[in-house]
């Protein structure tokens, strides 16, 4: 039988939607993009639409489903957002209710769906240029934070900005962001690049998501925005219902990571 | 007294706001990024925006503002939608009303204005490059054709891409494509390059909006997504009322046109 890794992404989406997967997806079906997940009632939805357009950066937006659609046309022509994520996050009034592996019971006629890109997109391209990443050669899940960077309001959506973190040796910045500028739609060029207190991050050992990674001496962190924002805004602004993914545990769609890059 | 050619884009509004200028905004405030105007009740916001979203070639965003906001923040600080457009098209059910210099009487609280990103500022790119463009040299409108392309239906929004065409000889063509490409936010790379009857053309010495302009023989027809698109699909969607800018009578912004290249 096949690992995993060599599964294309329908066959995965088909385990996940059987049950059989409900880990994170970082480095299955390699070259094609992951997204973030973000479900609302349709009367959040022109304000959520609106702070992606206000922030692009953190919430870069992959396909948008009409109110009810639970289907996807562009990232993918057979997915069933309801069943075909790992694990999902459900917030009531900005409180984590639970984790669950499937929505179909929760699903209501005027869910608006979002999907937004991924930095696993720009990794692969990073690794490709030979150019390592901590958390994947420690084996880990990427570093978060919250930061104090204010994101720009939209309605009732207002809150602070996630951002990833991977560290660098000083000759690697500068093409770290040249290749990431190419993806504008899975976050682009980093946000800020050294000092973790500028940006409201006191100790680069103690991430709000995800895990800590080694820092070498010498080695500059750099960050880039993440689409975990979407859920401490939701934190912030507390929606009747929410629904995301769980972080690290991503909807695998049908375009390649190439088709994103910037003309 | 200083010819308008030299006018800041502050100035130019000013003179706009007075009534002292309802004419072509082209080559006014170069180096300055200047929009197309969509303006709809909040009831058709969410979808319009969608319909922006699944569609920034012909539709690219600059700002959008909160339902009943006429004042812009980002493309500038003290600018007024109502009054700082030389001409607007008034549309009821699809059908053209009326063009009026300002909309002050017309505004409504649940009005939501959408701003779209215009090549105007890509043409000024081309020019840097020393590519001349054909209808600038001639002094005359971009020439407009509607297409058969179909755009992205979002809800009520559904119609033909608009097209802007400007003749190239052959060993141009790259440089244009290369040029353009480097701004998305307003329209980037073409659309189609060639044979105008693939898309729907059947003559391009009489285009749908703007003026006919020369083709020499040898050249090519570049064609490149349109911001008058929004036009054509409120004219088949038909929405109880939409305003626009009149087809090359934009807003001017105070953002530089470099500010909207691509990183």
């Amino acid at each position: 039988m096949k690992k995993i890794d060599h599964f294309s992404p329908r066959e995965i989406r088909s385990l996940v939607r059987k049950g059989k997967w409900d880990k994170p997806t970082a480095g299955l079906a390699m070259g094609y993009a992951q997204a973030n997940l973000v479900i609302l009632p349709q009367k959040y939805a022109f304000d959520f639409l609106l702070f992606t357009q206000r922030n692009p950066k953190p919430c870069p937006l992959l396909e948008v489903l009409e109110p009810g659609e639970y289907r996807t046309k562009f990232l993918s022509s057979n997915a069933d957002i309801r069943t075909d994520i790992p694990r999902y996050n459900v917030y009531r009034k900005g409180e984590l209710e639970a984790t669950v592996k499937e929505i179909r019971d929760l699903w209501k006629r005027d869910f608006v769906t979002f999907l937004l890109g991924c930095s696993f997109s720009f990794e692969e391209a990073l690794l490709r240029s030979k150019i390592p990443i901590r958390h994947i050669e420690e084996n880990k899940n990427v570093s978060m934070y919250i930061t104090h960077i204010p994101c720009k309001s939209a309605g009732v959506f207002h809150g602070p900005m996630v951002v990833s973190m991977r560290p660098f040796p000083p000759d690697r910045i500068s093409p770290a962001v040249q290749i990431t500028s190419r993806y504008a739609s899975v976050h682009g060029g980093p946000i800020h690049i050294g000092d973790p207190l500028k940006i409201g991050i006191k100790n680069l050992k103690k991430p709000d998501f995800g895990d800590s990674v080694t820092v070498k001496k010498g080695e500059v962190p750099v960050f880039w925005a993440c689409g975990v924002t979407p859920q401490a805004v939701v934190m912030e602004a507390k929606p009747d219902l929410c629904i995301t993914h769980v972080p690290g545990h991503m909807f695998i769609s049908d375009i390649l990571n190439e088709e994103l890059a910037n003309p």
